[in-house]
């Protein structure tokens, strides 16, 4: 047997810091929910193809799956399955497959682990949980949709002990119709280069803009361009002072400048226009969304998406989407070292027990707590009590029941962090409402 | 691009049909949690040679995952992963790696996908979920645990729309311990035999004893005592007028009867003996857990589990364990068609919209609605009201919401179902508790 240890890239949390990422997917579920999104679960696996091509190096970062030991009459088929690396390609496949059966606009939220096979590093992992929400119309989308989603994740995010943050935002038409207004004509090559500018600085994007075939001035004005950012509409004034012209560009500054103007209304000083956002996905063409969190922006997003015109589609009908995805690992991988949690165990009360003889009796009492909500468990073994209150100590559990015996008359209940101890019944007594369940602590 | 479809064997839920499954969900983990189970999550992948060689052909189900594109010097350990086939045999490498940092007695729940490579029938999937519940503990065990585990299944199932069902107990040292009364020694394949009983039949099972090596007689003695099942400890006389005598089926009694009695008390008429019942895989040591829907006996088992001594075990120390585990997507496949859910979406109220030029106000209406915990969303467009209001009927959202306009000077909501309508106000009105959420309907 192989000698146990983690496998890089496939992190696994302790159960106190699993009671912290516990708390974000319930607050992350509840506001989704809240926000009229249904939810739904996709199978992890994909047919390869269905995978491939999406842009971002993903075709290499693709985990097949394949039988151990396939029989040599394997249909074919299962061969061909690999595990998803997003949850966007499983919905606008899951929308193409039931399309008969859903009601559009389809608001849906999905939150499962994607798999991805690049080289582990800071906030990057082979296993990794996604939270998304998605709109999809047919045919059509509303645009007011696009200025929607991010609204809903800063309302998430404010109520998550995350700190400051934004949310940053561009329009895919903006530097595709600029570059197509100064002439540069292979957008994507270009929109790819851009995408690095935190990572390489303007001066090595500027050398490698040129060296994919912009002239200097075209490289200075797409370097221009990206450099623009601002918490309000301003940014348009700047753009245009670039002095380029274009429809697809002058459709992006105004797609752009709804969101930021509905931002302003519905989260002031959450979101930004961020003219350098592009995405590494393929699949986005119009919005884009990315998330820093403020004082760690080297850290890189932590939650992004877009929005896709032709992600699903079956060759008569197009179902156009928007869609952003919070990256809960690696939000939580960075923040998890300021969190902990109240508690490493659910249980809120320790039933005692005097001797094993009174097993039946304290599981009477637990019984009794578990009816009204309270969640308890009973001791492992009759030991001294001292021994009993220092396993509840150990896992933070905050009360400890003594149940009637020959020593006293009625049961008692001792909050042993503060040692006070009073009489108390199992069909009545309720704890303190903070201490009912374990609590994140920041 | 292929065409989109079904893969056999990895079932998906449409929205409507998801609620249903998360209202089980929630159920589950809410009383995992109120007994005082933690939440662990391991990662889906395990290097195979820990999955392999746990007995019941899971060796040949195994997924083994790798790069699509596997450089040329990729790790070697990263070409031996495979999926979990189920949640006990990563639990217990978790409890091995986590040993220094874990409080024993460990109760824990674990909620995850499983996955097995094996031939798709009704019932049987190659994806599913599986909800486990084990306590772990250094050395020893006590046994009071094996008693307590099927008292939170049958606490679990009696909350959910199920109907009747029966938790059927046994201990491998029954059968083991008979065999080696009456000179059957090789236990694990007259096991393996006699677990196919109710697939099989007497006759064949007996044919098969013999082939394996057993007399008329001792296969006749066999059979006898797998066919005893009896509600309470009635079974241990009827065991011992088989006139066998044996140390380990001595234990074995004792300890079947603990489990019966405490379920006699705590969960009348939930809980029998049931000395078929073997379990495939080899881990088990003492009691085995098995599930019948009543009505659906053929069906299989929904909720399994039982004692492992040695599953984990570093060479040194060993943790014994018992777990039980809840086979939700087994359960949902059977008992879904009954079910269904009040409503396809969370939203309780959809705001409509008089004009466009209306949606920031609407969107008031629904940020002051859900700070307030009322799930909801706003038209997708101002289109006719009657549209507006076919819109949520197609979703069974309850009630549509008129923003004060032109027309009407203050808010009012109308109850779709009903025809009612009635001044409102955001700040205030709350809809009857049983409309807030989607309800699941049996």
């Amino acid at each position: 047997m192989t000698k146990v240890r983690p496998i890089s890239g496939f992190p696994e949390w302790l159960p106190a810091e699993r009671i912290v990422e516990q708390h974000f997917l319930d607050v992350i579920r509840g506001t989704f929910e809240l926000h009229g999104f249904a939810s739904i679960q996709t199978r992890a696996v994909e047919p390869i193809e269905r995978l491939s091509s999406q842009g971002a190096d993903t075709d290499k970062e693709i985990y097949a799956i394949s039988r151990l030991a396939a029989a040599a009459d394997e249909p074919t088929r299962d061969a061909r399955l690999g595990l998803h690396f997003d949850l966007t390609v499983p919905f606008a496949r899951y929308v193409l497959e039931n399309s008969g059966k859903l009601t559009f606009p389809v608001r849906r939220y999905q939150i499962q682990q994607v798999w991805r096979g690049e080289r582990p590093q800071e906030g990057r992992f082979r296993e990794f949980t996604q939270c998304d929400i998605d709109i999809v119309d047919v045919g059509e989308l509303a645009p007011h949709y696009e200025a929607e989603l991010p609204l809903v994740i800063a309302e998430v995010f404010s109520k998550l002990p995350i700190g400051p943050f934004q949310i940053q935002v561009n329009n895919r038409k903006i530097p595709e119709g600029f570059y197509l207004g100064i002439g540069l004509t292979d957008v994507k090559s270009m929109l790819q280069i851009v995408d690095k500018l935190d990572k390489l600085g303007p001066e090595r994007v500027f050398d490698l803009l040129v060296a994919a075939g912009a002239t200097a001035e075209q490289a200075k004005a797409a370097l221009a361009l990206a450099e623009i950012s601002a918490p309000d509409e301003s940014f348009v004034n700047r753009v245009n002072a670039l002095g380029v012209r274009n429809e697809t560009l002058t459709e992006g500054l105004v797609e752009l400048a709804a969101v930021i103007r509905a931002g302003a209304v519905h989260a002031p000083g959450l979101l930004s226009a961020d003219l350098k956002v592009a995405r590494g996905l393929d699949y986005y063409t119009g919005t884009v969304y990315e998330t820093q969190l403020i004082g760690s922006e080297s850290y890189g997003s932590i939650c992004s998406g877009g929005r896709y015109d032709a992600l699903a589609s079956d060759g008569r009908t197009t179902y156009p989407g928007v869609g952003i995805s919070i990256g809960l690992s690696r939000l939580l991988a960075k923040i998890m070292p300021s969190l902990s949690a109240s508690r490493s165990t659910p249980s809120c009360v320790l039933v005692a027990l005097a001797a094993e003889s009174d097993r039946p009796n304290g599981m009477g009492v637990a019984a009794a707590l578990r009816k009204r909500g309270i969640p308890c468990e009973v001791a492992p073994a009759a030991d001294k009590f001292g021994k009993q209150i220092k396993f509840a100590e150990r896992r933070g559990i905050p009360f400890v029941w003594f149940t009637a015996s020959a020593d006293q008359d009625s049961d008692s209940v001792k909050d042993i962090r503060s040692g006070a101890q009073a009489v108390s019944d199992a069909s009545s007594w309720m704890p303190p409402a903070e201490d009912l369940w374990p609590r994140v602590i920041s």
